[in-house]
């Protein structure tokens, strides 16, 4: 058969994972904890599958969990998502951005994202028959200059995805990008995806800046988000998407065709879960302390780093070590070092590389300890 | 925005279920068991929770998992499917049959159908641009002319998909169907999508008959199948696929941006679980009982019934009772008689009304009782 993506291969992150299971390497390449997701809401998710949640959830997901979303985003956002209409609960805020473009993109639309970019946002649009307009943004600091932007727009634009907390730089969007954007999508009549996965991951006294907080941004944006990152368990696949009554309208005829429903017992856990706003809250100083604690070992070493304002991601910038390409390097500190990482050119536009590895800070202080010994002495 | 989807609703699942609680009626309409799943299952995702398996689950899979599940079709149907690199396990079913018609569907090819049809085919197919070419079979027998399908067939057709044990005819497609779909699929290069998810789920002695089972009609199928269906707890949204590498290579292209990989946790559980291969083998034994509970209970009714052969539905022809269409029959049984059940108009080709209503006996036998004295008295 012909295929229609003729040129995607396994993702980098698996890529990664197993060349470090291969090879016996610590894995800091793919994003996810190696510590516990808490007992308490695994708890909770048992207690829902005695309670007999085991049937289909609502197609749009339990009312209940869908009322404490909205409940989340108004009180940390000011903005009020109806439960009934405007939101929905999706498998992982992959499947939620596969949908939104599946729902909004067809043949000859453009979309802008931001480069180095996720993985699954320029397929998802392919194969929808629509064209990625990348923008590159550049080490160290990967800022946006919004008259770029504004260049890039033509009469075919239909969408911009964004992404802050950034991954894998560790940028954030300021209030100042945001009302960028905001006039932007105004003035061109563009919807935006929000993928603000990393939401509950912020360092330093910054702030999330959600599209969901800036009024007219948030009339013609999705935001997806991912209990999977904040609550320390990517194996559930459970994440969200909130917009406006008419986005979330078509959002779901196509959401029904892909999945359904999502998940009941785990529905069930985190309405229960998400009472407690602590959970997530607590979350910046948790990865802070991690960040700073990596850091803080990394003192002296030679590579050159910037520290990541949110996710749990750090860029390391290995020019100074080295003038093999990332992927190359990235593959010797796994075969030979022992420790996995992400090579980021796989990102950019053009594969272009420079010269910047990522590591995930999701580990346990013994396992960032180990880590930063072997990186150190590069 | 301009939707994609224009002439979608609500699905007629979600509609007979939220009247069904609006009107406080038995719920005999959308298809999920209104008894529990095995507890002793529920304990393999606590366990798997508790060994610490949630994080990402590997893309394909769990790998124990596609062991297993490689092992059942090649002991049931005498196929190898490799576990590395031909089964895929996904969000329900429903992912699957997204993901494949994803993989496979492009502006301009024909897809075959057969109406009465489960109603996420049509609007996938047209997502990707594809044309859906309905063949309507009818009742009572819901038998396939395949010269009718041959006649149907043109330059253009891509892909014919079936679904045996029929939902919801109970119908089932005999070895001799499956020879002469094989040899059309094979004459015309066809695909062929076998939604299988009913296949534990097959009455008076008769045998399931796998796409799977007929070599070169395998050779072009991608198979799919429920855990949801088969093991009580369609809420978790646990199924898979199973094609020959070269197809699952196209599907795992797309599956990785639909959701990256599916619930760990269950996944675990469910590795073990399938060792036992009587979990899955009685059930054809259970839901007979079920069948011929509600059959003989039905005695004497003014329904007209032929006896559904598999699935867990049946079909009832109200054609000696009212005149009215199947529509506000099923309305008027959910809110009068308070008893919800399917109209089946709206899987049928042009909506025709054969005056069918589909019940599902996946409930207990006092909810059955209950439904069946309503029913009776019709
Ligand atoms: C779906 S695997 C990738 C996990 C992730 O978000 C990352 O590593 O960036
Ligand atoms: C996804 S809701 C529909 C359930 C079902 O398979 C049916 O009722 O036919």
């Amino acid at each position: 058969i012909n295929s229609k993506l003729p040129n995607i291969e396994t993702s980098i992150f698996a890529k990664m994972s197993k060349m470090a299971a291969d090879h016996n390497a610590l894995n800091l390449s793919q994003g996810f904890p190696n510590f516990p997701s808490d007992p308490a809401l695994n708890a909770l998710v048992d207690q829902a599958m005695s309670d007999g949640y085991n049937q289909y959830a609502p197609m749009p997901g339990d009312f209940g969990l869908r009322m404490e979303i909205s409940k989340k985003i108004e009180t940390l956002h000011d903005r009020f998502y109806n439960p009934e209409t405007e939101i929905t609960i999706t498998a992982g805020a992959t499947q939620a951005i596969f949908t939104i473009i599946a729902a909004t993109i067809s043949k000859g639309d453009e979309v802008i994202i931001f480069t180095p970019a996720y993985d699954c946002y320029a397929p998802t649009v392919e194969l929808f028959g629509g064209k990625i307009v990348p923008i590159q943004l550049k080490p160290p600091f990967y800022s946006v200059d919004w008259q770029q932007v504004a260049d890039m727009i033509s009469s075919k634009t239909k969408m911009i995805i964004i992404n802050s907390p950034h991954n894998p730089s560790g940028m954030l969007f300021s209030k100042e990008d945001m009302l960028e954007l905001q006039d932007l999508a105004e003035k061109n009549d563009l919807l935006v995806l929000s993928d603000e996965v990393y939401e509950h991951i912020i360092f330093d006294g910054n702030v999330h800046q959600s599209a969901s907080k800036f009024e007219a941004l948030a009339e013609r944006s999705f935001v997806t988000a991912s209990f999977g990152k904040t609550f320390h368990n990517t194996g559930w696949k459970m994440g969200y998407c909130a917009a406006p009554e008419n986005l979330m309208k078509e959002f779901q005829k196509v959401h029904q065709f892909v999945v359904f429903c999502v998940n009941h017992p785990i529905q069930k856990a985190l309405a229960t879960y998400l009472k407690d706003e602590n959970h997530y809250l607590k979350l910046s100083n948790f990865y802070q302390q991690k960040r700073d604690f990596f850091l803080h070992l990394m003192e002296g070493s030679n590579f050159k780093i910037v520290p990541s304002k949110g996710t749990y991601f750090q860029m390391l910038d290995f020019s100074e070590i080295s003038t093999e390409n990332d992927i190359a390097f990235a593959e010797r500190l796994t075969k030979k070092h022992k420790i996995a990482t992400i090579p980021t050119s796989v990102f950019n536009e053009g594969r272009k590389d420079f010269k910047q590895i990522r590591v995930c800070f999701a580990k346990t202080d013994e396992t960032l300890a180990e880590a930063a010994k072997i990186l150190r002495e590069l």
